[in-house]
């Protein structure tokens, strides 16, 4: 069943080919294509396009689809096309003639607009959450092993003293800024293209306005022909958005590979969250982070792949587009399963005291030695040719204190502004807003 | 004359193949590296590092360099390596030993990020206000284009009526969003890496958050291990916010391309803004939108290419880093450029009235047709059937009118309202409390 | 079940994050996982790790597995990790301590490798069959609408005379050119990594040379080292050969998308192939050659999908490499798809006669004005200057007939000659080399 | 000056945007642009459009501006748009009218893409020779340090013994298979789109055949819309092979980075080789590899940047094409200093010896206790396990010895079947049939 049918079969290869995977990708925004239509009614019957009593109707047949979608029973059956026909039609065949009207004033095209706007913005919640608890984990890391010091590296080679404080904080940080992202990417995402039917708008005399606080969005996607140009676009920004905090779990995983090597040796996990071998008996692989590392190179690629897949097409709607939920929506999965992972791994990891007593990391300390030297009046570059010459020579002798105070150093880790920085990123989403809309659309 | 020489010659080749384009690239950055300088030494003799007499001297040679570089007198010398040796080394011929103390407590490593992020921050300002003209133009053509009917197309099938208003007005939309992801990219890069050092911090009690004020700074990469991360992650967010308003104007280039082939015929451009063939002689080409759509084309390949050579990096500063400014810097021009040329050309735009009065575009108004039945009570699917069904025989009898009233649609532009919500996302670059702190860092 | 088990339980949410979709995709492989180990017991056998017996029992075993594979059977257990430790794990139920023996000599890293080398073999040689197909089905589209004339477009603008004879040849002999890249890839993966072991090599007497004649590979990959390097760049390389035949699929796929558009007209396709719009009941829109496209576009983003996902990485194994099956193999069967569904599409094409008759399309033969005068002795400049002047002072008189007889010309297409050179490209795969091994393997 | 000069100017700013780089960039088509005209008059003499006594005048004047371009006089004048249009003014200036007829049966767009052909025949000559350079380079070094031993790791965990022959070794082998990417795009590169004219042939009764055999082409380009298909293709097709060699390289630079850092200390470079801090006079910086890591990392993204300008244009010229060698020329030079500096800087690496002699690389021999174990008759999984257990609990005895005998292994390294196969790649560029050609072609 497709609601476009025809007198003419489309021949059953074609649909096959042309369905694709849409039935089991657009389970996961059945949810939201009901709250979708809840919205659309309510304001259909505002300008008089249904009666209050279908109105009225139509919402208890889509509060309980609502249900089963949340319990797991809703599906799409085989001969239906994607989760919008089938809603239709659970709702036809339910209450009837009035089930047809909602489509009044709306097309595909803006329905899976809104579908996905509404996805996306739960999926959004859900990445901040998990790169929330992923954030305090690493403050709390920092602030814990914040004495304990680590050979500081620039160009791979032993540079100056740094510290599991600095280590731990430095992916913190770096997690504030990828929230300014994802915040840029709930703005573009939080605004309504419900009403630009299939990208040229109605001649219904919609209420866009009020759709628009229904469904809790910000504001509107105006211009019903940038409502349309926003499919595409929103997928790459938030892939952008998504491949930022990916970018962060690289790099750390990365790190943590490095650092367990056994040529470092400074971190390491129990046993049981590493894994084995089949013929080298001795090895304790972290496979956890070497594949948070790999699916998290995969995200970066994302936006990539999303503009390969849409640049060059004119304005309007292509169907070219319907394939992006493919790249975008296990990304989304994955991305939280890494922020999960890293987040319960690092609960568990186990930090090396005393790195810094074996000798071959004594020349970390010739920057203090300059610096001394240049504390007591010496300029800088002759400071720094002494030193050199003894380390030439083999007569360096290194200190082993380190006395930084300055912001952000190994002394002054700063860890409470970092989490100002972060919540004030944070409070900016204001989710609660969209939580009241969405609750007050599915009340009795 | 490399500041760190020491007493073994670097081979020549070698030191051909890693200064690279330096010397090129650097002199873009020859201000801002003045810039940080003059809030470097202030801040050290703040800490005792400099005599107030030393900051006196030191101060007016730097200014007396940033007019050098401002009147374009300011050279890389051949034998020197990079823009902060040579500033260093007139320092120095200039004021002698004070010279040498101004890079206490910091490194090559921070004068660079300090460097980068004064010039993106420049660079972001010039590509908001080139952004900003080219919305105006468009809201401009909108308004005056408002009753000029088009096809509009689904699939590149002619689905129902658009108009210029429609079109030009999107193209405005698209900047606005595009403007969202240039603010989180000016909140990321305006943060202060400045006392990092190598990457790791100095034993110097630096103030980090005077040289923040100093130099204009929102706010501080407070975790030294972090702001060095931040190398590379600037520069592929920007990239990202520079893809977004890239991908808008590829998008309004191929459509110009589309519209300009004869057979659309919707606009054209006087014969002087185009360019011939050498075997044609009927030829007028859209180059410069061809132009500006490879251009954008390749910016949009931009945020891919600055991942592929980062990631997998471990922390800490690697040598790679050096060649991201290749990629970034003509980018930066190319996209300036070509929001100029868009601008420039959409003044000579000629747009062609009464396009829909051929009558293969009779179909545009099938959907107009279906509506009004619904509108008079006809359930949504079946008046769908019964229009199709004339279209099928060939009774169906289009209109012409178009009454669309809602938000965002053909009569309803709501172009002030897409101007208040560019304002609103404008108004919080806040540029005037960066050109505040600058001016003051200059002033005699 | 891990065959790297030890006395410690692995974390079950950990397992499950690293098996991730292996069980799924490793059935694609389970053939090619019975065959390499068939030859990979031969070999033990040879060299006296295997009793003659113990090679009996183990090859019928192994053998009985096969057809269990090739029956659909054959299933990876939830309790089992993947399909090596799955057919390990039946082997030993059947024939007891003789099936632990088979890992000798090996680890399950020259066992992924030499599967994904035999399963990419088989992909390879469906490609090139359904390639040839593609490409037999535009040759003779081309030979049959030979006389057929068309607009030919230089920026999109009206330029001179083409013909679908034109048209369809060249996606013909584009199609010759991928499968240079296509035999590249072929000649890379078709060398035996098996032996290799764990990438460093084995000091069992292994016999190399013997299992590679025996699964029918033309070369060794000798290097051990060099073996594991292999993971990942066969992919990168395949998926770059891929990516070659998607950009001539996509052309293929943006012009007929455009050349069906109502302003072109060129071609159509019957009803039954297109599909609806749920609010316009006049559209029959091309989404078989958008998805086509769109597909594609998502296959050329590959190569850099598993760039970005393997570069900087040191050499040896690492567990990142496990994913790249999730975008390379679901590819292998999109882009089969495509293929065939463009064969399918194009059996059914309608090609528009007459479209030159159009006086839009005069100028098309300005040139070939031009070229009379220069036949005539004038020199070419000055032709083009005369021929110029008519055209912009409305006096131009253009042609209609089309005489161009050179080598791959309108009236020349050497059809015959771009058929001589694919199947010169064809023959080098000698797929049958392969099958004669394979066969022999399996023979009882 | 533009050849296609009609009587409207085109407004200066335009003509810098659409001017671009061509004229630097063009230059290093110079010497190629003519041996095309060269071959192309030959031929218009051989059907008439020339006597004989114009085709000495001509061939006399293009020789002489080939021998300008090799001695560097020649330029492209600031008025002049390209290098065709010097070249061609050049000529109608020493010769008068002859020298406009060179342009009978060609456009800009067949010369634009004979001219890329030829430089890039060239460019693949080159970059070839370098590989190639650098493969003997690591074969002797791996025959040399063939006995050093070396740990092998397998997710960046100590696994099993390897050496620097099978290290270096394991670089040469890869460069074997991406010769064999080389060389597919040699093929694709070597045919003749000379005769398509604008991509859709010429009224001249062309022989293209003719200009195949002078210019030393292998094929041609049959077909004239494929022929200008192929600009763009050939390109990226180029930039894949190019970022074959490129990852190999990269790896290697990365493996290198890794082996000098002090945690590892396998390698070394003579000071002079390495670079210093500006703050810290320790240390000996491994900026080549560094740089030839990201250079290559950079060449790795040029694929996808080719893609992303080309994908979903329709058939036929666009300007777009013209930026393609922005990428791709600095590329080509980037990829032939890397290989050439990788060479170098391995004739003056440093191997230590006895590194396994440190006990934290005890383990590595554990495989081989298993396999003496198996050997004797234990099967494989059963030693697996008794091995495991000796280094649970404490009683581990490694052996050092290493006896590895089969094909590629540490013992029998087959370098000299890697250069076998090294050799038979090579051997089918057969440059010297080009070099025949273009020396008839320029012989007095």
């Amino acid at each position: 069943m497709k609601i476009w049918q025809k007198n003419i079969d489309v021949n059953k290869d074609i649909e096959a080919f042309t369905v694709g995977r849409d039935r089991e990708l657009d389970l996961e925004m059945a949810a939201f294509d009901v709250l979708g239509s809840l919205a659309h009614v309510e304001m259909l019957e505002s300008i008089g396009l249904l009666s209050a009593e279908e109105l009225k109707s139509v919402q208890a047949a889509l509060k309980q689809i609502y249900k089963a979608v949340e319990s797991g029973e809703f599906v799409i059956e085989d001969a239906v096309e994607d989760v919008h026909s089938q809603v239709e039609w659970l709702l036809t065949q339910r209450i009837g003639e009035a089930g047809k009207k909602i489509h009044s004033g709306r097309s595909r095209n803006d329905q899976v607009l809104v579908d996905l706007k509404l996805f996306l913005r739960a999926s959004i919640e859900g990445m901040v959450a998990n790169t929330s608890a992923l954030f305090e984990q690493l403050i709390s890391l920092s602030n814990t092993h914040k004495d304990k010091l680590l050979p500081g590296y620039t160009h791979l080679q032993i540079a100056m003293p740094s510290s599991f404080g600095l280590w731990f904080g430095a992916f913190a940080e770096s997690l504030v800024d990828d929230m300014e992202m994802m915040l840029a990417a709930w703005k573009i995402t939080n605004k309504n293209p419900l009403g630009s039917a299939a990208g040229y708008g109605s001649s219904f005399p919609l209420n866009r306005t009020m759709t628009t606080e229904l469904l809790g969005f910000e504001r509107l996607n105006y211009n019903v022909v940038y409502a349309q140009m926003g499919r595409g676009k929103t997928e790459r920004i938030l892939a952008q958005a998504m491949s930022s905090v990916a970018a962060t779990l690289a790099k750390m995983a990365m790190d943590v590979c490095l650092f367990i090597n056994q040529n470092f040796s400074f971190i390491s996990f129990p046993a049981e969250l590493t894994t084995g071998s089949s013929i080298m008996p001795h090895k304790k692989n972290p496979d956890v982070f070497e594949l948070i590392r790999s699916r998290c190179n995969k995200i970066q690629a994302l936006p990539n792949e999303i503009a390969m897949m849409t640049t060059n097409l004119p304005s309007g709607y292509h169907r070219d587009l319907q394939l992006l939920k493919e790249g975008l929506f296990p990304a989304i999965t994955s991305l939280n399963e890494c922020l999960e992972m890293a987040t319960y791994m690092l609960q568990h990891i186990e930090v090396k005291d005393g790195i810094l007593e074996d000798k071959k990391y004594a020349y970390l300390f010739s920057v203090e030695s300059v610096n001394e030297l240049a504390l007591n009046g010496v300029p800088f570059r002759e400071a720094y040719k002494i030193v050199g010459e003894t380390i030439e020579n083999g007569t360096f002798e290194p200190g082993s204190a380190v006395n930084h105070v300055h912001e952000g150093s190994i002394g002054n880790l700063c860890n409470s502004e970092i989490s100002d920085m972060m919540n004030a990123v944070l409070v900016q989403f204001n989710f609660e807003k969209v939580k009241t809309a969405i609750d007050k659309l599915l009340a009795d």
